[in-house]
């Protein structure tokens, strides 16, 4: 179905217009087609459901670009018969500040003075030389390492293969339990897979030391949140800051939305400009490669799910 | 009163014990002695009365040394009959990671998460490439600038005399007007002092952007708080940060505490290791320097009064 020396056909579904869509295709040597007689499709919902049913009616296509930065909704649809990309690392600056400012609040206790209602006593403490464990290796963890280089901070990322990660030393995820009896922050920016559902769990949220606090900006699977509320009622850590949560939205009485040194900032790490243009970016950018045959941005890996 | 070749007396005053002061004198080639005999005084409190009263029976003192970084409670005492010193700067690494964690936080909306209660729109947006406008030269806005560096803002720091600052614009302050009608964050981080007393009033405030947000951590008379008020009632600035009011503390039931995008910190920006060990560093520093004749540390300008 190649179409060598013409436009590539693009099929745009299940909608074909949207705000992040507009214009994506301009410019970028593709044309909209029919999914039946197109080489590439732009999935353009969140629905793994209609995206396996349009999939099973078109074997012709060789790759399917997915409108989102973690994927784990569509890892069952996922298949090894074409080419599969999304979003993943295009949001990673805006992902990694919004860490970066969660971690700031907590070591500065902005959710206790933003909750005070009078003069406090003063608090707080400096993320300056801190040890920060990063699990996941990811574009968020580079963009973050980055983003902390000027608080001489101590990093360590958390990843399953080894990684150069200037400013950061690399661990293998099998020293996770080492490493978090020795942080003092803990950031989880990782892809939700199978393999690391709640892999912060009770027994691995005790390991850390009172002192420690927790963001979360990955996923909420990443996280047991019940042992997370046992652990801020004990005290056993100091703080936690969740950008993701599980279940996502949080039911509205939930104590983590109230209780001190925890803030949820519901799923607001990319917000704004950085949210639908960066995705625009993404599937612009692939469009162009893929006319071009360059290797595609954001490529999973389907055995690994991200 | 010189004592070449031997110890140099320093005075402690007016409580010659306490934590900050424990172990100053070791291995700086000082000694501790009675006012009438000293040359140099540490002045320990925050008392400035009684500072008056002593500096009146000691007329041999050459070197006076105050513990805090903004001496506006003492530019009455000051005179240009000996040399003053003080711990301006000292703190500014913590107070410039503070000023950052404000900066995040009002452009994260944190202080709405924290109060929320319960799952939130999406809200907040991104700090890079920001135009931030400092007022104040000194070490706190040198400490920003390199604070914000990966965020790859726009940095415009005013103030009286020019200063170099890698990473930065210098601006003379008399373009203040002008800087805050472009200033996406406008940061108050200069020294207290007669000249600009309630320099941030209702008219420049007004001249913000409605998306601009304002930090002080300098100190709360440099800015006119029922301005502010108004402003962030009538939606004029998107929001503010508080280390330091006017009066302060607050009194409780002020509106600042609670107001959507605003948060008071009271006074917290130097906590922890951060503060008596870094007011404990710089009056060491200045006893060795007192007795090797070298330029002393925080040197005090009596005549601008900072």
């Amino acid at each position: 179905m190649s179409n060598q020396g013409g436009p590539r056909r693009v099929a745009v579904l299940p909608e074909s217009t949207g705000a992040w869509l507009d214009g994506v295709h301009e410019g970028t040597g593709t044309v909209r087609a029919s999914v039946d007689v197109a080489e590439g499709l732009l999935w353009s919902s969140g629905s793994a459901a209609g995206l396996r049913e349009v999939l099973s009616g078109s074997p012709s296509l060789r790759w399917v670009h997915l409108p989102v930065a973690g994927i784990d909704g569509f890892t069952e649809v996922l298949d090894t018969d074409r080419q599969w990309t999304c979003a993943k690392g295009a949001n990673a600056e805006p992902v990694a500040e919004h860490a970066l400012a969660l971690i700031l609040a907590l070591y500065r206790r902005l959710p206790d003075f933003a909750r005070g209602g009078s003069w406090q006593a003063r608090a707080g403490r400096s993320l300056r030389g801190a040890r920060v464990v990063v699990l996941g290796a990811g574009a968020v963890a580079r963009a973050l390492v980055d983003l902390l280089r000027p608080f001489h901070p101590h990093c360590v990322v958390l990843s399953l293969s080894p990684r150069a990660l200037e400013g950061a030393t690399w661990s293998h995820v099998g020293d996770l339990e080492t490493e978090l009896t020795r942080a003092d922050v803990l950031v989880l920016a990782a892809a939700a897979t199978s393999a690391n559902e709640r892999i912060i769990d009770a027994k691995r949220l005790d390991l850390l030391p009172r002192e420690a606090v927790l963001v979360n900006v990955g996923r909420g699977t990443l996280l047991d949140h019940d042992a997370l509320r046992r652990a801020l009622l004990a005290g056993s850590i100091a703080g936690a800051a969740l950008d993701v949560t599980d279940p996502e939205p949080l039911p509205d009485d939930d104590p983590l939305f109230a209780h001190p040194g925890c803030v949820v900032t519901c799923h607001s790490a990319t917000v704004g400009e950085s949210g639908a243009e960066l995705l625009r970016d993404r599937a612009r950018a692939n469009l162009v490669r893929f006319v071009q045959q360059r290797p595609l941005l954001g490529v999973i890996d389907p055995r690994r799910g991200y």
